[in-house]
């Protein structure tokens, strides 16, 4: 695994539900374009308020995927 | 909306049920007094531990809200 | 001037014209109800796009107001 | 309680369910050895990835415990 | 405890004689306006110098309280 | 909205003219290859000197994107 | 002393005093059990309030200390 | 120059011979579908351990190329 | 170029027109004594509030020179 | 793997040689009380200077191991 | 005060009697060469361990003064 | 040692050959005007690359040395 060369884009993914499925909503929209992907990292945590109350969580993260074929 | 100004104010919302709760608590309680809230960003987690457990999470956030009537 | 008290809040002016105007703006909203502001520090300048072109400027400022009467 | 001194150590919990049993299985795990364990902070949220979904959440945390007797 | 909610503001304090002084007399003069406050931290120290020597030191702290009633 | 997934990308933008056209001259060359542009958050903002003054102004910033269709 | 090879441990120290007597507390609880401490760095400074005053400091401090016997 | 615009990627190279080796090796790889690349900058150096050893070092880095034509 | 041994030296540039006037200001006085700076670097934007309005802007920038004659 | 639990420590190797060398000899020294490390990451790189050279690298390092049995 | 520039230059002060005393002896010997300092920052604080105590106090400062004349 | 104060400067080297080599240029090359340097950090590491390959290391450090006479 020593020699392997990897690539980290950032996305935001948002959810109504919770923090875990914004990230499970960006890993599945960018699981599209990039295959191979291998971690994530959270950068930030936030979100929307629509009349007092949370409308979606926006979760910023990186993710690593394998750039050799 | 390119010439409204917005306040942001540092909460700590707590919940023995976990992150997402807590957030919610804090906006809960904000709500009382503050109208018109935008949009949450997550500063930190952590938490309280009893009897080698989590006893309640703890979220602080920063919460911003328009400035304008 | 060694025994002053300040208060710092943080606000978020935007302007379609560029940093300088939304920082102003923000003063100048904030000076409806804060009296005795004396300095402000840039924590973020940000904005949004629209037709790929700047739609307006955000900046996320401190400011610093004497708490002494 | 002013005199208290404590030790504070930095652990990794992870799950396949989320961020709170991420939590929750490094602090269980360190029960173990740690006794008096008082409080704990996020440092940082992150994963393993396969098949384009989450395979487990990483949860890099610090705990803090009483060092007196 | 766990369902409590804080708001956090920020001070500077300031004292000619030292960083403690200048943090009770920040919490001394909040203490007229802010009821139950619970914790502080130092977000920095600095100060003023005149003749080659510190005229009087500056300290930049978080105040948490209760926002319950 | 809550369901959207962004990505971001990082770009540098310079103007002889300031930090204002540094970002249009940035955000103007992306949008030949990236549609549906966001909002954007300045990271850096530096520069080179040429016989003593500004030859011009370079901004990093941090764009993002819809990367749904 | 080129190939020495320290670790490094974090504490809290408290007082009711000040930050020197936190910083000394904690040291000299750790004193127990690590022999060879050799320096410490402080990463925050903060505490705790009662009655509108500080109850008592906390520092939190990373401590380094020789491995080699 | 004061008129380019450029594009930043981040990735990660590894190699088992040190912190040199990996960056060339991410440069190398990246080559292979960026052209014009023009600096780097190291984000984070690390490595994976086995048998109580270095097994390969990892180096997380910023790369900038001309977006221009 | 790659064996040039550079020094960089941080200051505070202010006026009243703006961050950009502010930034020349630095570069102008700082040329009465270091001749071959290179390059600047913002570290940090604020300023002076008077009469509820920004009286002055300041810059703190970081500027490198070569060392070698 | 996805349920393993991992404890991190901070180390600071040193070595005339240069940043590998000292990663290494942290590692060496290490292993002796410390089986099942896996990883590192560089926190800071410094060192001692004589006679205006470097005398000896220091690299201040995390190790994760594994807290399973 | 508009137009003037300052110079930011860091210092290490050290004491054996606490954090102020430390900083007060940074400012008095750099007094010898900078006249008119203005004010102080403080970036670090440290010290060494002797015995099992805190053998002196080492702070990291930055200091400004006018570079006007 | 206690009461020594120091100076810290921030430079910048380069080498075609690596990291070492850069850090020891910068200090081969500051001793010129520079006696009794104590210690270095790395704050960056960086470079230019041409062809497709590092063309030359630039590390950023900062280097203490004895104020006192």
């Amino acid at each position: 695994m020593s020699d392997h060369v990897y690539k980290v884009v950032e996305l935001v993914g948002s959810s109504t539900d919770g923090v875990e499925p914004a990230i499970e909503n960006a890993l599945d929209k960018a699981g599209d374009s990039i295959r191979q992907m291998r971690w994530f990292e959270v950068q930030e945590t936030r979100g929307h308020i629509e009349d007092g109350a949370v409308a979606h969580y926006q979760v910023v993260l990186k993710v690593g995927f394998t750039l050799d074929d």
